[in-house]
């Protein structure tokens, strides 16, 4: 069973340039859309910014591809990488564009190191299908957010997930396409190579784990013992919740273990991105 | 020895008027100093935010104190602790302030959950200072960043560092304010509590803690073992370097070991703060 994202892409990028560096005119480039926005590549695009979550989803043939903008620093720097992805699919045309132009049209703020990517969202993945990738596998993590909003956090999440070879990732259902763009940096190319699951129903998503021979693990401060000390082993899907609310009650209340991570009282709890590569490590060390 | 950082303080803030409540009048409030900007306090002061670092720098008899001010919503969640801190120390009077004028104080998207102190830098600590707390303990940890500048990252790994029971965090010198303020949200009050040493030079830093009989272990992705493997024992100081770059040369060259974290590679690094979280975890977990 291969990971969903894998397969033959629904839809190829509209241009078939390969890597020709055009340069967008002042015109066409006032015209690019701001992620979300109504755009000639409807409404549901969004932008995706920064080296390595630009470079991923150039990489990714699940990845839809429709504009690639970049400053000239940046073209000089990662030319011949695009020029070597662009040998594997059609990407759309390299068009160079002013660094004041870019903070212009990301959020605010937005680390976009010269280069970015309008693109549709990844296609939904099915939680079935992630479930099916763990059957075979003797030891197999997921991960899964409840509440956990923070694109940053969720993002860095991703990221550690995949550092540490969880399945994938499963949170609520998030459509706003700048918070996705902020998640993808904070991945760091992860959202393109690991599966992330969104689903409506977070306990109907832990049933359908445990009907997936998962075990349910629960983060939680008040806990009765260290995650060290349950000695998980098998198919774990380690669930965590908000930095100030924890668990809600009815996922608690859905988990087979509860957990905790060993620490001080110096500081009232972890930052949940570190509490998850933390807890990713215990599981993945032994 | 105790921290240094827990004396007495040198100095007591101005007002003694301890909790009472005042309303600031809007042309008080609009005189209110920008963080890092001169105003009647002089201008080095700072603005801190955020219901963990403030109430943790309310609590810090080391942190001079000018003005608290509150939302009326923070207010009613916060007013019955900060009357308590109150009772230890005078504080500032506590003064109303409407959400959009604090959003207008504070650096953009500032999360400040209806709450911010007005305070000066922490009086500064000596490396020599916090070798000495390491005296007379078996095992000991202090973390030593290299290059690591950004304020989200360098407070996540403080709160990690007094999470995980380091015993304090060098870096070198910064002095910007309101980068001072978004380490201290991000360490969620961990920069009152754990020594922060700032040092002009990182590589006479670590030949400091080597005569203090510190083990300097530095991670890198080319080290030949993991930390794991590594067996580290008694007192170390882990030393991490920037995600993109790395640990500078002179700095690995001052290393007694070189030691990485498991991972796949399908991420190319950890975040630098959750690579922290995790090593920490690993150093005092046996």
């Amino acid at each position: 069973m291969t990971r969903p994202r894998q397969g033959t892409p629904p839809n190829r990028p509209n241009s078939a340039d390969g890597n020709r560096i055009s340069t967008a005119k002042k015109e066409d480039r006032r015209a690019l859309p701001r992620a979300g926005r109504s755009g000639s590549h409807g409404s549901s695009t969004l932008w995706l910014w920064g080296t390595h979550p630009v470079l991923a989803a150039l990489g990714n043939s699940e990845r839809r591809c429709h504009r690639l903008l970049l400053t000239s620093e940046a073209l000089r720097s990662h030319g011949p990488a695009i020029t070597n992805l662009a040998k594997s699919r059609p990407l759309p045309p390299a068009e160079s564009i002013e660094r004041a132009d870019l903070d212009g049209l990301l959020p605010l703020g937005a680390v976009h190191q010269g280069i970015a990517l309008l693109v549709d969202p990844l296609p939904p993945i099915d939680l079935s299908d992630l479930v099916a990738t763990a059957r075979g596998r003797q030891s197999a993590v997921i991960v899964v957010l409840d509440q956990v909003t923070d694109p940053h956090n969720t993002g860095a999440v991703l990221r550690s997930a995949a550092a540490f070879g969880a399945l994938g990732m499963v949170m609520q259902d998030r459509h706003a396409p700048e918070q996705t763009g902020t998640l993808a940096k904070a991945a760091s190319g992860a959202l393109e190579r690991l599966p992330l699951v969104r689903v409506t129903n977070l306990v109907r998503a832990l049933e359908e784990l445990k009907d997936g021979q998962f075990w349910i693990a629960g983060l939680a401060g008040d806990a009765p013992c260290t995650l060290a000390e349950a000695n998980l082993k098998g198919h774990i899907a380690l669930v965590l919740g908000s930095e100030g609310d924890g668990l809600r009650r009815l996922t608690r209340e859905h988990c087979d273990h509860l957990v905790k991570l060993p620490q001080t009282d110096l500081v009232e709890s972890l930052n949940v991105s570190n509490a998850a590569a933390v807890a990713l490590y215990e599981l993945v060390r032994r």
